[in-house]
C-alpha cells in the first residue's frame, strides 16, 4: 500500500499530461490548460486561502481536501510549464538533505 | 533514483516531525511551529504567489524553487495539524482514480 | 471630480449593504454573501494573486482592473462581517499619522 | 469627521510616494520599493491570507487591522508601478454605477 502512495503524485501527473490538447468540455485539466497560467494561478491561491481557512479551525478532514485541491493545481502548473514534478522533489530532496531515505537531517531546517 | 526521489515527501515528512519542540533559535521549522497555523499560512500564501510571479514569466528554475517553497511550508502546515501527507496523496488517488500504477483516467478531470 | 472619487468607496459600501438578502440570482453580491466567508476569501486570494501577476509583467491597465476587483470584494467582506470601511481607513489614518490631510509622516513607514 | 476619512486614501498615496529613494533603513516603505513586485505582491498575498483567517473566526479587530495591512501593501504596489490609486476608485465607480454620490443601483452586481 505503502509503495503504491509514493507512486500517486506521478501517476497524477501521467493523468495531467494526458489531458493536453483534450476536449475542454469533458476535461477541466483541459479547460485549465487552455485558460493558461493566470487562472490556473488564481485557482492555486484560492485553494491556498481555502487550506489555510480549513486550518484555522483545525478542520483535518478539510485541511485534507483543500490541500490535495492546491496540490492537483499546482502539478496542473508544472505541467502546463513543462516541468516534470520531480524537478521539485529533488529540489526538496538537494535544500533538506534528504533523499529516498532519511540520510541525514539538515540542521538549519 | 527514481525509486528515491519518490520517497522525498516521506523523508521529508520525518525531517518535519523531528523539529516539533526543538529550540526555535537553530530550526526555522521549529519557528515556524512555535508561530503557529497564522504564520505557516502567511507563508504558504506567499509562496503561492512567488509561484506565480515565477511562472507569469516562465521562468522555469523559480518556479521550480517556489514550488519547493510552497510545498516545504504545505508540508509544515499538515504537521502542525497532526496530518499524514499520505492522506493527502490518498485524497488525490481516490478523486482522481489514480494508485500507485495508473489504474484509470478518470474522465471527469 | 475629486471630491466625487474620495467617496467611491463610500458609495460603493451602501451598494454592497444594500445588496444584503435580495436575490442570489440577480445579484453577485447577494450570491457572494450567502456563500459566505470562505468563498469571500477565495475571490479575494485569486483576485490578490491575478493583480500580482499583472504587476509581474507591469501591466498597468490590468494592475488597475485587478486591484478594483480586490478591493471590490474586500468591502464585500467587511460588510458580510458588519464592519464598516471607515474603520480600515481610521486604522490607516491612525498607523500612519495621516488624516483627511497629510499633517505628518510617520518616520517609521 | 466623514470628509476627513475620505481622504485618508490621498494622504497615504502622498506619504508612500515621499517615501520613494529614500534611506532603506529608516522607512518601511522604501524598503518594499527597493525590494520589487515580487516582495510586495508575496507581502500582499499573506496580508490577504491573515485577513482571511481572521474573518474565518469573524475576529473583527484583527479583520480590521490585516485589511489596513493588505490596503496599505496594495497602496505601496500602485506606487511602485506609477499608477494613481484614484484609477482603481474610477474603475470601481464606472463598474459599479457609483460616483461620489450613490446614483444608481447596477442591478448586475
Amino acid at each position: 500500500m505503502k509503495n503504491n502512495q509514493q507512486d500517486v503524485l506521478a501517476a497524477l501527473s501521467v493523468l495531467i499530461a494526458s489531458r493536453k490538447g483534450q476536449d475542454t468540455q469533458s476535461s477541466y485539466v483541459a479547460s485549465l490548460f487552455s485558460k493558461g497560467t493566470d487562472k490556473i494561478c488564481g485557482k492555486m491561491a484560492e485553494e491556498c486561502m481555502e487550506t489555510g481557512l480549513a486550518a484555522k479551525i483545525d478542520n483535518k478532514d478539510e485541511i485534507i481536501y483543500e490541500m490535495a485541491d492546491l496540490w492537483f493545481h499546482s502539478m496542473v502548473l508544472l505541467a502546463h510549464h513543462d516541468i516534470d514534478h520531480n524537478q521539485v522533489l529533488q529540489e526538496l530532496a538537494r535544500r533538506f538533505g534528504v533523499s529516498g531515505h532519511l540520510e541525514k537531517a539538515n540542521r538549519d531546517h
